[in-house]
Order: structure tokens, then sequence, then C-alpha cells
């Protein structure tokens, strides 16, 4: 499997970053987590000047086997319906990324319905939907590697045009369920823990999700003993979370920062950590949903995300809303004045 | 003492806004707190369009007779410093101004040094900082109405520029000690769990100011018993505090938003609530800080705040960083489709 060239960001900037940002013109720390994002920023792009050129948003498109299973509320329609809303702007993810000047990538990696002719959206279909991991391994070894590969080939086009942040997000009914296994399998949390209501099943629906996926498990690890993360990546992947792997990787290869969304974002990223886990320091989780499991999957990484606003869309949204902070947390560093330049007499 | 003419937002209207979000193109509720964001401003601005025009900034400067305790980690020249420098544009309040499209008024209702040529600062001085609360009130009920009406007089200044927003920041060296007290008499928590270190200062210093507000208060309650919420403000009230309180409830009485920054705000905010209980709903509470009892504060105000960013800058700064997600729930009541527009199978 593909190996991405990721280096730790060298950490011997960090005391003159740490100078500049205790010189700022207020008492120390009381910028709170927008000192430690500008720290976080600054070690990434090496500088003590940072900058978020051209912010990018990929939002990824695929459908899910498991849906078949019934585990959840929305019906399969829902992924290309909203693929072609998204073309015209209309959508959560839309707005959004208007809001905040992202140039938004809409692509098709697996949807199940012919997207080919809608203008607006970059075809890169690896098939109509994964296989049933109920059954079978949701993807082949190709397909993982051709997945991989088309996330990289979407941040190299992002970085051709001067991109320095890139937002991802994800559009396929049912990705909730690869999710929760991955967060199980990957951070050792009992099952039911990992599992919550996606875009809204009930009590029951709970529960049969809870069975369908414990049986799922339970054949992979009859297939797969021990098991590596490639397998669980391939076993129960959708194809936009492959997708999303490959570009968190290849972003955090060539220095960007990489913002994560929400329950599923962050599944796709501890997944890339496993691989590689050099990855996890170009990553800013941007927020907490409210579904069961986030925050636990979270703390698990030892991740502090920037907000908490119960949003539960999907599509990025969670992480474009946090944009703003990075963005203050930028002009901190850049604009702010230090206590000789601003005459004030430094105090603590 | 003035009296404001402030309406609860007419609750009528609630039904069709909260049909007009179900019907965005979106699980119910999967937007989170930009929906219940959304609902208070079309109740506020009696709307199902609501918009953010605008946004004005006031930044009140003033100093405290009971900084001459000790109570504070900063000197008090660093309150007309800063003040000097915020017309320069390097303070934290001047970058996030600027990032979120602000207007910002600087103003000096209390400062302990004379700021009257400095081009940038609107001058309403009071008096040269309150007296010493430790012996005697901070200011006269003319000085206190004085404070109502500049702060009356600001807001109807932003709103003969189209304001629909305003926000409220402060720079006062030493002023978390009337808001400790505030919180204290007002939500009746435990003094000791209403101080916390300011701009810096250790345990020692907590403990000697504790020690110092608790005398203060037991004078108070000698000369007052029972005591008014007016009596509270005159006696501990800064002048730039009080002036906030002016300015809220004028906001209030003109249908506009109010965005409610860090702990001295919001001890503003809940003495005007203690005036006023109508004002409230006009509220949007920002960002919780570190500084201990801000938390226990919002809820005994049963307020949610947007951010928890560990901000204790002051000047307005968590207020204004949160105001993006607010934008971003007008947004979406705006510009999202909804179902039937989008052509999506309506699911949930």
């Amino acid at each position: 499997m593909r190996k991405f060239e990721i280096k730790r960001p060298d950490e011997r900037l960090r005391p003159a970053i740490q100078d500049k940002i205790d010189n700022l013109n207020k008492p120390k720390g009381a910028l709170g987590r927008l000192e430690t994002l500008a720290m976080q920023i600054c070690l990434v792009q090496q500088t003590l000047k940072p900058s978020l050129c051209h912010p990018c948003h990929l939002l990824l498109g695929g459908d899910h086997g498991i849906e078949r299973e019934g585990v959840s509320a929305s019906p399969r329609e829902v992924t290309w319906q909203q693929m072609k809303n998204f073309t015209l702007g209309g959508g959560g993810v839309n707005m959004f990324c208007r809001q905040h000047g992202f140039h938004l990538r809409i692509v098709d990696v697996g949807v199940d319905y012919d997207l080919s002719d809608v203008p607006g959206i970059i075809n890169h279909k690896i098939a109509r939907g994964t296989r049933n991991f109920l059954y079978e391994a949701a993807m082949t070894q190709a397909e993982m590697e051709q997945a991989l590969d088309i996330g990289a080939q979407l941040v190299d086009a992002c970085a051709a045009d001067g991109c320095q942040v890139v937002c991802i997000g994800e559009m396929g009914v049912a990705n909730t369920s690869p999710s929760s296994l991955w967060m199980h399998l990957f951070c050792d949390i009992p099952l039911e823990r990992c599992i919550g209501a996606g875009s809204g099943v009930n009590a029951e629906g709970v529960r049969h999700k809870f069975d369908v996926l414990s049986r799922a498990r339970d054949r992979f690890l009859e297939l797969h003993s021990p098991y590596s993360a490639e397998d669980a990546i391939r076993y129960f992947g959708g194809y936009e979370m492959v997708t999303a792997i490959g570009a968190m990787l290849q972003a955090a290869s060539r220095g960007m920062l990489i913002l994560v969304d929400g329950f599923i974002m962050t599944a796709c990223a501890l997944a890339a950590i496993r691989l590689q886990p050099q990855v996890q320091p170009y990553m800013i989780f941007c927020h907490c949903g409210d579904e069961q499991g986030h925050r636990l999957m979270l703390d698990a990484m030892g991740a502090e995300p920037l907000l908490s606003l119960g949003l539960r869309l999907g599509e990025g949204t969670g992480a474009l809303c946090a944009f703003p902070i990075i963005d203050s947390a930028v002009r901190m560093i850049n604009e702010m004045n230090n206590f000789r330049d601003a005459n004030i007499t430094k105090y603590f």
C-alpha cells in the first residue's frame, strides 16, 4: 500500500514562536485556544508569519453497501440528490464555503447514480457504491489504492492553486456505520458506545444497527486475525472515506493544514493516524457533534475540538464553521502588536 | 432611575419560523445551535428573513477605585495605555473588529487619565475612576444615571447608522472585582466561587481579593438591607460597566441583538436582567472563559454560550470571535434551500 512522505513539523521553531506569542499585547495565555492554534499553525508552516491562503473544501460523495441492511434513516437516493443539490448552491456546505471563501470541489468517488453529466461534479467514480460489508469486504485492495490516489490527486490540484488549508466533507448515506466500526477497532472502545443515531434512527434502529455492525465485525475478525489498519479500512470503508484518508495524508505530506469535521471525518482522521501517525500534527479538530461517541473518539486521539455546536449535518459544515477561529489565531500572531510597540507596561 | 421601554419579542411568529427551519434541506435539528440561534434572531427581528446589518462594537474604558487595594495583577495605568493602543489598531479588539466588519467606537467613560485629545477616543468621561467601594459607594446616583444615559446614547448613534447588532467590550483594570460581587449578590452564589484570577493574580492574590471583596460586601449590606439591584449596581459598578448596562437596555428597547462577551460583560448582562428581565431574549451569550465562576453565572442565567475557547482578554474579543457563527445561522435560514426546491426525498 502507498506510503506518503510525511515529516513531523520541526519543533526547533517552538521557542521562537512561543516568545512571539508571549510578547503580544495581552496577559500571557489570555487568548487561550487562539494561542495554541497559532503555535500549531506556525509549526506546520515553519514560520512566525503564518497564512491561510486559498482554502479549499473537498466534498466527497459515495454510497455504502451496508445501507441495504436498513442502518440509516435516510434512503440511499439522498446521496445523489444531495450531490446534485450541492451543484446548485443550496446545501449547508455551499453557504459556509461562500461565507468563508473556500473553493468548493464536489467529487463523486462512489455514488450509486450516474452523475457524470452533471456540471460542477468532478467524476472520479470508483464504483456505484461499496459492497455490503455484512457479507464481504466493502472494497478490493485495488479500489482502496485507487481511492487513496484520488484523494492525493485532489489535494495536488488544491496545492497547485496555492492552497494552504484543506477541509474535507462527505456525503454518503450510512457512512456513520463504517465510522463506528473504525472507532471500535482503532480505539478499542466497546461497539455499543460507538453507535449513535446517524441522520436520525430511533432507539430500535440503533439496536438494529448495533446487531448488524456487531455481526459484520465478528465476520471481519474471523477473516482477519490479527488485522492491520489497512485491513479494517478496506473491509468497512466507503470510497469517500478512503479518498478522505488519502487527501489527509497527502495534505500533511505537502505541509498543509487539515480541517477535520464531524464524526465521520474524525473516524477518517483516526484511520489516517493509524496508518501514519505523523499526520496528526497537521490536523485541526474543528467540531464535536452530538453523535454519541464523537467525544469519546476525540478523547482517544487527545484531540480538543474548537467548536461544540451540536451540528450533525456532515458535508464538512462543522469544520467550515470553525474556520474564522483559525483565521483569528493567524491574525493574532500577525496583526496584534507587542508590548514594546504599544508602549504598554508589561503586566504578567 | 430611568426605565427603558423593552418589550419581549412577540412569540406568535415562532411556529412559522420553526416551520421554515424544519423544511430547510437537512435532517431536522441537524444544524444544532445554528437553528436555535436563527430562531432567536428571527424572533428579535420579527421576521423570517433576518439580517445583521452594520454590526457595531462599543469598547468602554473606565478605572476603579478598588484597584487601590491591590486586587488586580495589572497596574491602573494599563487602562489608559491600552485605550490609546486601541486607537492605533494593534489590540485584540481591533483585529477581530477588522476581521468581522464591526464598526469600533472607543469610549472613555471613566479612565483615570486625560485622553480628551487622543484622536479616535470618544470622550464621555464621568470622572477619573470610581471611588473605592471598600469605603464608600463607587458612584453617586447622578453618575449612575449619567452612565446609563451615555450607554443609551452610544446605542442610538449605532442605530442611526443602521446597526442591528451591538457588541460591547470593556477595558478597566480591576473590573473583575465588581463583577464577582454582582454575581455573588444577584445569583446568591458564595463569594469564593465568584472570584478568579482576573488578569493573572496568584493564589495568595485570590485570597487577598476575597478578603477585600467580602469586607466591601459586608459594609454594603450594613448600609443597604434589603438592597435593590440598583443599589448594588451603584455601589460596586464601574462607569464602563454601568454604561454597558445602559447600552444593553437601550439596544433591547430598539430591537437590536446584543452580543455578550466574557466574565465582566456577563456580569453586566446579569445586572441588566435584574433591572429589566425582558432584556434577556435580545442577548446572545458568546463565550465562556476560564475565569472561575463564569460558567456558574451563565448557568444561573440559563445561558448557553456559543464558544468556549479559554479567552480572558476582555475588550469584547470572545463575543467578536463568535460573530461568524451568528452569521452562519442567519445564512442558514436565508440561503439554504428547502426540500421541495432541492428535489430531495424528505427524510426525517
